[in-house]
Formats: structure tokens, sequence, C-alpha cells
């Protein structure tokens, strides 16, 4: 199978769920040169432990980064730290992971939810994407090589179906979370909005639905596990171009209506 | 030309740009019993006089409203004065107009007006909805026919084709509008969300692009002027049915993808 080969990762949101999912199997493919940066809001809490577990097993290629999405301060002391860190070849995969989700329809939704998630699932990504942008740039000069790809230089937005206008009427009776989709459709158009601020550095940028993944987030009902959903999504960041560039896609690979 | 019958109208930003001129084309339609509350955020302000000149030459049929869509207890207090004004025939036909457009690209655009827009084009048109809800289900419930109609009970969204995911890419190097792009395609979830959650209640809920318009949010070099607009909006109001229920649509009636 295709694999992500892209030396330097930053994923918020790491220490559980998806992004940790996503770091352990990082970690299994054989990439020398591989760096984890794995964000993470609250590094000495218990939420952590499972993480730090994994960092101090892998101490040369996982680096524990304190990131607050919901912090823009916490954001920016991050892309310092991180930035030093890279040096010259930058950051070649951002995954903007981490989010949050309230269940509940517009009417049962308090303002605080929607408050909630506006800071955490839109302005989050977008301070990181702002912030760490310098290290992305630098990535994909460093390249040397013209096109798109995940390995070169790329923005992953974990996105969700839920965003989607056309294929909520679907889901919603069964799965509503008003704020989540409010949230989710304006994390899209800010994928859309990076894909064309960024297409002249060639920097890829997609939107990804991972899934409905049995998750803290996603509950018990979620026909997929993180495990299978990670390795599809990892697949799938592997095979990308310039072709995808903008795009939305599902863990399949294939592309979702807005 | 169909002409919009709806007897109780409500719309928010009224006393400028096309709320104000959608009031003046409203007064021209002979309906005996018309009343137009014409929401305001700052009733005594000079922004407001030509509002306030209309509603003295026609002091039955406008209602000045103080109704800021940034304090959600502006919003409140509204809906209770309105409420009281309505009685039993309700609330025909709520038009969500007061927007904010803060030009500028992703990397330009200060968190500021990302909160901004937030509060104005995302969080103000949903608690108009919530709290003009019960009048909305009040006119659908006395108009005793079955079908939606914007006479009977409708919540119009004004949007934009620049909340458009699709359309975005042919718009944004000219005229880029990071924080409007992002509100609006969160607008755009909250009419699918909306359309879900009244369908059985019977009222219908649209997202309506009124085209490139030549007012203070427009600019100078619109193609359009806010007469034309609104003259082509209220005919495509004037004809919509449940077909387009959760609908996007421009204001030649054309639906838009999302």
């Amino acid at each position: 199978m295709a694999a992500v080969k892209a030396c330097n990762v930053l994923i918020t949101g790491a220490n559980r769920g998806l992004g940790l999912e996503m770091v352990k199997q990082l970690l299994e493919v054989n990439c020398p040169k591989r760096n984890i940066f794995a964000g993470c809001r609250d590094p000495i809490g218990p939420k952590c432990a499972e993480l730090k577990e994994l960092a101090k097993k892998h101490p040369s290629i996982i680096t524990i980064v304190h990131l607050d999405v919901n912090d823009p301060c916490s954001i920016k002391e991050s892309a310092k730290t991180v930035g030093s860190l890279l040096g010259e070849s930058g950051l070649n995969l951002l995954v903007n992971n981490a989010g949050v989700l309230s269940p509940g329809t517009m009417l049962s939704t308090p303002d605080e939810d929607m408050h909630k998630a506006f800071n955490t699932n839109i302005m989050g990504p977008l301070i990181v994407i702002k912030e760490y942008l310098p290290y992305l740039r630098t990535a994909a000069k460093a390249c040397g090589e013209s096109g798109m790809s995940c390995d070169k230089a790329a923005i992953v937005n974990i996105s969700a179906v839920l965003g989607s206008m056309t294929s909520l009427p679907s889901w919603y009776s069964q799965f509503p979370a008003f704020s989540y989709n409010v949230s989710k459709a304006g994390l899209n158009m800010i994928t859309v909005c990076a894909a064309l601020e960024f297409k002249t550095d060639e920097i890829l940028c997609v939107a990804i639905h991972p899934g409905w993944v049995s998750t803290d987030m996603g509950g018990e009902k979620a026909p997929m596990d993180s495990r299978e959903s990670v390795e599809r999504v990892l697949h799938v960041l592997s095979s990308l171009t310039e072709t995808q560039h903008g795009g939305f896609l599902d863990y399949t690979g294939k592309t979702l209506p807005w």
C-alpha cells in the first residue's frame, strides 16, 4: 500500500481519536527522516498519557507540542517552537485534525456551542494555517520538483460529510450536530480559499471526510474504527496531486459535493 | 409581474442598501393588509434618515424596529415588540438581510473581521430565526392551506454567490472577501438545517444571492443597481413553493451550486 512519506508532519489534536491513530500509523512506515509534531492542548494532563508513552518510545520521531487551537497565543508559540526545530527543510504536511462536536439541532443548540465550534473548528485551523504557512512555503521551495503532494507541502483539513450542504439532509435527523455542521461548512470554505491563495506556492490544500468513526466524537454507533479510517485516509493522502487541490474527498478518495 | 403578497414582513438591515429598497418596492404593491417591520440597528442615527422619512409617509404600513443583529438582547426585545403587534396572524416573511462585508484575502483578513462576520452574518440571522420562529409558525398555521410560499410563512436568508464553494474560484482574485465567504457558507448551512427542521411546520426556507449590486457593500463597480436586484429577487420570492425549500437561488431564480 502506498504510504505518506512526508518528512515533517504536524497533527493538531494528536493525543486521542484520529489524531493519535495517525501518529501511530505514521510511526509504522519506514521513513528515516520522519519528524512528527504532535499538537496537544494539555500535554501534562491525563488525556495525553497515551501520546506521551508513545513519544517516550520514539523520542527521535515524536515531539509533543503544546498547541491549543482555541488559544491563538498557544498556536503562535507552538509555531515558533516547531519552526526552530524544522530548520531549512520546512513543514511538509499540516493536518488540521483538532475539532469539537456538540450534538443538537438548530433549536436545541445554545449560542455558546456555536461560539465554541467557531473558535475550535474555524478559527483554530485558520490561525494554524497562517502561523505555519512560512514553514510550508519553505518545504515547497526546498523540494525542487514542481507539482503538489502531501510529501512535498500540504494542508489537510479534517472536515466531515456533516459539513456538506448537499449530503446533510440524509444525516441530520439521525445525527443532528448543528454547530458542527455550520463550522465544517466554514472550514470547507477555508480550504477552497487556501487552495486559491497557495496555488502558486504549490502547497496542496484539501478537505477530508474521514468517515463516521467510533472515537469519543463519533460515538459507539459508528460503523468504522479509527484504525481503518486512518489507514484509508493516509492511503488517500499518499495519492494526492494537484488534481485534487481545493477538493473535498472522503476516506475512499471519492470527491464529495459541497 | 407576480408580486409578494405576504401581509406581515420583517426585514433586517432595512435602513439602507437592498433592505431599504425592498421596503420601498413592497410599498408599491397594492396589498391592503401589509405591515412592514423594518429592522434597523440605530433608528435615531443619520443612517436611518431615509427609512424614517418613508415611515412618516406610510405610518400604517411601516414600523421601524430597533434590531441590531450583533446584539442578541436587541433581537429578543424586537421579537417581543413585533410579536405583540402581529397578534394572531403571525409573521409571513422574514428576510435576513443585514450583513457585513470586509474585503481581504485569508492572509490579509484580521481575526477581528472573522469574528465580526461570524456575529453579524451567522449568529445574527440564526438568533433572528429562533426568536421569530413562534410568529412564523403562527402564520403557517393561520394560513389554512397546505404547501409553502413566501406569502404564507418563509425565511429568506440573503446569502451570496461568494458563499458558494463551487463558484468562488471565479470570483476570489477579483473580489476577495474571506471573512464574508466563510460566513456566507455558514449561513447557507443554516438555511439547509432550517429547511430540515421547519419542513413539517411548512415554513419555506431559502438562501438567495441578490446579484452583485452597487450598494455600500457591493461598491461602484457592481453591474446592477439595488432597484433591479430587488425587483428580480421579489419576483423570485413571489414564485417560490416547496420545490425550492432548502435551496440556494440567485436573483433570476436559478439554483446555485453550494
